[in-house]
């Protein structure tokens, strides 16, 4: 099941992607009665997706982010595949959804996409065993962990390198039925592609991360684990159409424009 | 003006701290109408500050910290005072208030206290020129940058060593009229001094940081900046009371504990 969130005459709310085409032919949603993390039934009210506005999937908490995590990847900047996966924050303020506008910004000459598998956390969880680690997931999204190289070149910390305002595209929805082992993860620029690869090539899995963050902290319902991107990141500039496509989820496109 | 959030048979509140003391001697509250971060005046309303628990007295949506912004502190853990301010976040999940228990996290056996100024955001900004970075500060409350140090040792990036759970003290109240150029930061633990500082040896002052922080991210209301800490961090043990105190603000005393 895909779950979208979505905007229509100043209200907000979630719909199931459906099998069958709206009339437009493009998709359409099963309006949600209740809450994704919660419990819920479709309505059997529809709106094709055309007539809304998609808005980020889930409003995290916290967005906890595993650098690294592809050795082709580590390689390519000329890191180590580290010992213990490197982990930082990304911050809620960096989210924006499908279709909203990434800005470049002011700090950076360098920003580079990251295409990612996001995991969305559907239950509150702390020091979950490895055996129970798909329980507390809802479901996956695309994610583009936008990052200013020159930033994190500099500075040891990457708060800012990877926390900017719209740094963090989530979308286009929720997909809850879908095994991660082994999906395609990929990045174009304009058409072109410019990442590609396969979530198998992980050096953790997503039960391995859940492991490794819970053990120290609590996940929230809507927490979001972003698992670090394949090899081929590289330069976006201001006019550039990113699209991150996950197999068996779907696309996430964002342009990127000068902040005004 | 001090406002203490808290709670009291379920129901949770914000309240002025009164100059008056309460029948029984100690501090008490004049409820608030209203929300702090809004529009707000005072009840009438008084309730003992021994009748309630206090919380923290905020919810931030993120907490940006600053690490090396004391030069002493810098050197006695053989770091430079870096060029650009060292950022980082902690997560929500690691707040906790005045008198919560700190639990030893299982990851790390060297935490450290890190005694702080905390500045409380007041409205949501971005881009902030140095001559209005007063204007988006509600106040300031005590706070403890709790450090895994041996888990920031072996890890790049912070977020276990200083993100896990309970590793976030603020309190006990917000203090909103106060000069924070020279402030005495000190740390106790079990009655004995083992920080302290003034907030006039910081590298970057309160302003200097909120101009490099909102230059590349939005701060809503509630979110908080830890302004780092003086010389003299050290272990705590499970059983030991630390204790965080700043001239014109008050003290922040939290119990360490044991994991069940």
């Amino acid at each position: 099941m895909r779950i979208a969130r979505f905007s229509i005459d100043g209200t907000v709310g979630f719909g199931v992607v459906e099998e069958e085409p709206a009339a437009d032919g493009g998709l359409q949603l099963d309006i949600i009665k209740g809450h994704p993390f919660a419990a819920f039934e479709r309505s059997g009210r529809r709106v094709p997706v055309s007539q809304v506005r998609l808005l980020p999937p889930v409003l995290p908490s916290k967005i906890v982010a595993i650098g690294r995590n592809y050795a082709e990847h580590a390689r390519e900047l000329g890191n180590a595949v580290p010992e213990v996966p490197v982990t930082f924050f990304k911050p809620s303020t960096s989210v924006i959804g499908h279709g909203d506008e990434i800005v470049y910004p002011s700090i950076s000459s360098d920003v580079h996409h990251e295409a990612e598998l996001a995991i969305v956390i559907g239950r509150l969880c702390r020091d979950v065993p490895r055996e129970r680690a798909r329980d507390v997931i809802l479901g996956y999204t695309c994610a583009n962990d936008l990052t200013a190289r020159d930033v994190q070149q500099r500075e040891t910390q990457w708060a800012r390198a990877k926390g900017f305002d719209t740094s963090c595209p989530l979308g286009p929805w929720i997909e809850t039925d879908l095994d991660p082992a082994d999906l395609a993860v990929g990045c174009t620029v304009n058409g072109e592609q410019r990442q590609l690869g396969r979530t198998s090539e992980m050096v953790r899995s997503v039960e391995d991360l859940i492991v490794h963050i819970t053990e120290s902290m609590t996940l929230l319902p809507q927490d979001v684990i972003l698992t670090g991107t394949p090899a081929g990141v590289g330069p976006v500039h201001v006019g550039d159409e990113v699209a991150v496509t996950i197999e068996g989820i779907g696309t996430l496109t964002n342009k990127v424009v000068k902040r005004d």
